[in-house]
C-alpha cells in the first residue's frame, strides 16, 4: 500500500473541500450570520491545517497506484471529507450532537437527502447553501472534481479512481484520456444544472432557492429548503424538478453521445429504455392506484410521476405523503428505492444497468442448465460482457443483501415497525432519503439511537461508493501491505 | 424433450399417491367418517384413471433422459400431485374453495405449513392425518421415494431426479449407486420419525396425535393438530419437538458419516458448524431479548430455543406468539427464515450451505479486487468448489431476489401491511409458514385474495424445488423441443 500517495492525495482533496466553503462563507457573510461565519472561517482553519500537515508529511511519494490504493484512497477520502465538512453543522450548534451533524454531512455528501432535522428553515443561509451544495458534489463526485482540474497524477491513477468512485458495473471512458472524461462529465454537469436553476427562477424562485434546489435535482439528493420538501411549490416548479430529476438519472455518456448528434445510438442503449420504461409503467400503475386521493387526473399524474421521478433517482423530494398511499403504491416505491437510477449518472440504488445484468446472468444460468454444452455469454447492447463483471455483479447482489439484513437487524434494536426499519436501511442504503412509516417524508430520522445512526451512515457511504471500496477498508491485507 | 419418458413416470408417481392415500382411507373408516371415505374413494379411482391413460399413452417411452427432463418431470410432478392431493380436502367440503384445498396441499407437500384454516381441530381425521402425512413425504422428497422403492429406469435418469429434487446447491451421493443412496436417506428418514414419534408417545401423546406432530416435525413442516400450534402441550414434547426439529434440519449425509462412524468428518464439516452456530448465537439473543416477557430463565430459553429451531429449519411450529416479541427478536426471525436449514435436509430456505458459498465467493470477488493477477479458488471443507455451482449460487440468490420482490408487490394489491405482506412472502418462498403480522403464528393465511393465494402456492413450490424447476417449466424451448 502506498500510503504517502494516498496521503498526499488527501491533501489535495481537503483543500479542495475548503475552497468549496468560501461561497458558503460569503453568503453567511452577506446574511450577516456571525455566527456561521466564526464556524465557516474555523473549519476552514481546521482543513488547511490538516491538509498542510499531511502535504508535509506525504509530499515525496512515489507515483505506482493501482486499484487497491484507488479504493482506499475513495473510501478515506469520503470519511475524511465527511468528518471535517460536518464541522459547520456543529460549531454553530445549529445541530448540536456530533453524531447528527456527520449523518446529515453524509446525508448530502451521498446525496441520500435523508435529515435529521425538524425544522429546516430556521438553519442559517450559509449552511443551508453549503448542506445542498454537498449534494451536487457527492453526486458527479468529488475526486472526479479534482480529476478534472488537477495536473495528472501518474499512470494508471485516474483510471483507478474513476472507476472507484464512479455508480455502475463497468466505467465507460468517454474519451482516451480520463482527465477529459471527468472535465466533459463535469461540464455536462454544469451546463443542466445551470438549465434547471434558469427553469426555477423563470417559475418566480429567489436565487438562494433556486440554486439549492438546482443543487439537490442535480445531485439527485434530495435536501429540501421548505419543511414540507416540494408540496408548498407551485405545479410548473414541480413539474420542472421532475423533469430534472428523471435527466440526472439518465447514464451521462447518453448526453456526450447526444452531444455528438449520435442520437441513434442513445434509443439503443438497452439501459436507458429499460430505465424509461420502468419509470413509464409504475408511474401509469401508482396513477391509476393513487387516482380516489386526488381531485382530478392531472393533479394524480403529477404526484404520480414526481415521485417515481423523485424515488426512482434516489432522489428523495417529495410534494404529497406518500406514506398515506395505497399499499400496492408504497410497494412499487419500495422496488424502485431497489432498483435506482442508470449507472453513470448522479442517482443511487442498485442501478438500472445492473439490474438488468443481473437478469441477464440469470437467462444465460437457466439456459445453461438445459443445455450445458453451449458456450454462452452474457450481451449488453450487443456487446459480450467480461466474465469478471457479470462475476462482480452477481457479488454485489450478495454484498448488498448481506448489509441489508445485518442494517436491518441493527436498526431493529430501536423497537421501530419493520416498515421503518426496512424503509429506512433501504432509503439510505440507496442514498434516497425518505422512507415509509416513521421514516415518512413527512417525519426525519432524528428518532434513532446513536449507533443506527452510525449503521446508517455507513450505509449511506456504502450506498454511494458501492460497497466495494468500503470492504476493502476492513480488509486486514490492506492495511498491513507494503509498497 | 422426451414428453412419453415423462408421461410414464407421472404416471408412476399419482401411482404412489394413490396408494399414500390408503392410510388416510383406513382412518377415516376407523373413526366412521363416511364423507372422508367417499372423498377419499372418489380421489383414489380418479388417481388411478389418471394414472392409467397416462401409462396407455406414454407406455412405450425410450431410456435417454437429460437434466431438463429431470427439471420437468420434478415441476410437473409437483404441480399435479398436489392437483390431484387437495380433492380430498374440496370432495368433503371441509375447505370449500377449490384454491384454498390447492394452497392447503402446497403448503403441505411443500412442508410449507401455511393454513387457510381457522379451525384445525374441526377437521376430519383421515384429513388431518393425509395432511401432515403430506408434510413428510414432501420433506424427503417423493420422486425420491420412488426411486428407492422402483427399478432402474435408464441411465441418468436416478440422477438428475435426485438432483433436481434435493434441496441444497450441490448433490452428494452417499454412495456409487443412487437408488442406494435415496433408499438410505429414507431409511434413516424412518427411523428418525418413528424415534421421534417414540418420544412423544411416552410424553403422553395419542398415538394419532403423535404420528402427525412427528410427520410435521420429520417434515419440518409445521402443521399442527391444535388451533394454538404447540402452546398448550407440556415443556417435555415442546423441547422433544423442538431437539427433533433441530435434527431434521442437519444434512442427512451426515447422519450417513455418523452410520460410518466417521465422527471426525462430521465435526470438520463447515455447513453443520455455522449451522449448530447461527442457532446458538440467534436464541442466545433471542433469550435476552425476551427475558422480561416470561416468568423464569427456563421458560423464556424453552420458548427461544423452540422458535429459533422452528424457524430456522423452517417448520412453523410455535409455542409462543412470537409476534409479541420485541422488535429485534422478530428481525432476528426474519432473518433466520431467509438462512434456512441445511442442504440435504428436509428444511427449507436459501440453505446454510449456499450462504456459505455466498460469504465465501464474496470474499474471493474482495480478493481478486486486491490481487487481480492471483487465480482463487472458493473452497468448501478444503476442497475447491466447481465454479459452475459457485454461478449457480449466484444465479439462485438473483431469482430468489426477483421473486420476493414480485410476490412482495402482488400481495401489497391486498393492502395489508409491510410486515404482513413481507412475512407471508418470506414464510411461503421459504417454505416456514407463519409469518409476521396479519399472518403470524396465531393467524393464517385466509385474508389474501385468490389471486395472492396462487402466487403463494407458487412460490411455495418455487421455493421447496428451488426455483430453476419451475422456472425452466416457463421456458419456451423446453417445450418445442422433441428428440
Amino acid at each position: 500500500m502506498n500510503f504517502k500517495m494516498i496521503g498526499r492525495f488527501l491533501a489535495q482533496i481537503i483543500s479542495v473541500e475548503a475552497v468549496f466553503l468560501i461561497p458558503a462563507l460569503c453568503i453567511s457573510l452577506g446574511f450577516r450570520e456571525w455566527n456561521a461565519v466564526q464556524a465557516f472561517l474555523l473549519t476552514i482553519i481546521i482543513m488547511t491545517a490538516v491538509a498542510g500537515v499531511l502535504w508535509l508529511l506525504c509530499r515525496k511519494a512515489g507515483k505506482l497506484f493501482g486499484a487497491t490504493e484507488g479504493m482506499v484512497c475513495v473510501g478515506l477520502s469520503w470519511g475524511i471529507l465527511s468528518l471535517l465538512g460536518c464541522l459547520p453543522f456543529w460549531l454553530t450548534g445549529e445541530i448540536p450532537g456530533f453524531i447528527d451533524a456527520l449523518f446529515e454531512m453524509v446525508s448530502g455528501f451521498t446525496t441520500t437527502g435523508a435529515s435529521i432535522l425538524t425544522d429546516v428553515e430556521c438553519l442559517s443561509k450559509g449552511l443551508l447553501y453549503w448542506r445542498s451544495f454537498s449534494h451536487w458534489v457527492g453526486g458527479m463526485g468529488v475526486l472526479v472534481f479534482l480529476l478534472a482540474i488537477a495536473p495528472s497524477q501518474g499512470k494508471g491513477f485516474t483510471m483507478h479512481l474513476l472507476r472507484a468512485e464512479s455508480p455502475g458495473p463497468d466505467v465507460g471512458k468517454l474519451v482516451p484520456k480520463i482527465r477529459n472524461t471527468a472535465a466533459i462529465l463535469y461540464i455536462i454537469y454544469i451546463v443542466m444544472t445551470a438549465l434547471c436553476m434558469v427553469f426555477l427562477l423563470c417559475g418566480g424562485m429567489n436565487v438562494l432557492d433556486a440554486l439549492c434546489t438546482a443543487f439537490g435535482t442535480a445531485g439527485t439528493g434530495g435536501f429540501g429548503i421548505k419543511n414540507d420538501s416540494m408540496a408548498s411549490y407551485s405545479p410548473y416548479i414541480q413539474t420542472v424538478v421532475s423533469v430534472f430529476m428523471f435527466l440526472f438519472g439518465v447514464n451521462f455518456s447518453c448526453y456526450y453521445l447526444l452531444l455528438l448528434k449520435n442520437i441513434r445510438g442513445v434509443f439503443k442503449d438497452e439501459e436507458l429504455r429499460l430505465y424509461i420504461g420502468i419509470a413509464v409503467i409504475t408511474a401509469a400503475l401508482i396513477a391509476c392506484n393513487i387516482r380516489p386521493m386526488y381531485g382530478s387526473w392531472g393533479e394524480t399524474v403529477r404526484h404520480a410521476t414526481f415521485q417515481v421521478s423523485s424515488i426512482m433517482t434516489t432522489t428523495g423530494f417529495a410534494t404529497t405523503d406518500f406514506d398515506l398511499w395505497p399499499m400496492f403504491s408504497k410497494g412499487l416505491l419500495l422496488m424502485l428505492m431497489v432498483v435506482g437510477a442508470s449507472a453513470g449518472s448522479t442517482g443511487g440504488g442498485l442501478k438500472v444497468a445492473r439490474v438488468l445484468l443481473l437478469f441477464k446472468s440469470l437467462r444465460r444460468n437457466i439456459h445453461r442448465l438445459l443445455h450445458p454444452k453451449k458456450v454462452q455469454v452474457v450481451r449488453n447492447n450487443g456487446k459480450a460482457v467480461d466474465e469478471t463483471v457479470v462475476d462482480n455483479v452477481n457479488a454485489y447482489l450478495s454484498a448488498y443483501v448481506i448489509i441489508l439484513i445485518l442494517s436491518f437487524l441493527v436498526l431493529c434494536l430501536d423497537g421501530q415497525s419493520v416498515a421503518t426499519n426496512l424503509s429506512a436501511v433501504l432509503a439510505c442504503f440507496n442514498n434516497i432519503g425518505p422512507g415509509l412509516d416513521a421514516v415518512g417524508p413527512t417525519c426525519n430520522f432524528a428518532l434513532f439511537s446513536p449507533f443506527s445512526k452510525l449503521i446508517l451512515i455507513a450505509d449511506m457511504l456504502a450506498g454511494r461508493l458501492e460497497i466495494f471500496p468500503m470492504l476493502i477498508l476492513l480488509s486486514r491485507s490492506v492495511w498491513r501491505r507494503r509498497t
